[in-house]
């Protein structure tokens, strides 16, 4: 079974540090818990669309590439 | 300001929509209660990836279709 949540943690960071932007940085911009972006890139919580939607829009690209095909 | 919430829920209608589906049978399918399946499709819930994505999946479509670009 697909452990999306994990998916989903892996393509942030994976688009994080293709921009070399700090985890810490990405939860600033993203108005989001530092703590809990490391739980969200870990795959250890059920992000809702809307962290979704800021955290593509903190690194200015469509919350699409952060959903697993 | 963009109500991502209420974008997505149109969305979700209109692919349900398309496909002939009940809002009762597209919530008994994705394993979601029925009335808060009407709730996210009016735009009224901040939904979790993993409900997007049960769905998705429970239309047989890419949960990429249900995100706004």
């Amino acid at each position: 079974m697909r452990n999306i949540a994990k998916e989903v943690g892996e393509l942030i960071r994976s688009q994080r540090k293709a921009r070399g932007i700090s985890q810490e940085a990405l939860a600033a911009k993203s108005k989001i818990d530092r703590s809990y972006m490391g739980r969200i890139e870990r795959g250890e919580v059920n992000v809702t669309l809307k962290a979704l939607w800021d955290i593509a829009a903190s690194m200015d690209i469509s919350t699409k590439l952060l959903i697993p095909d």
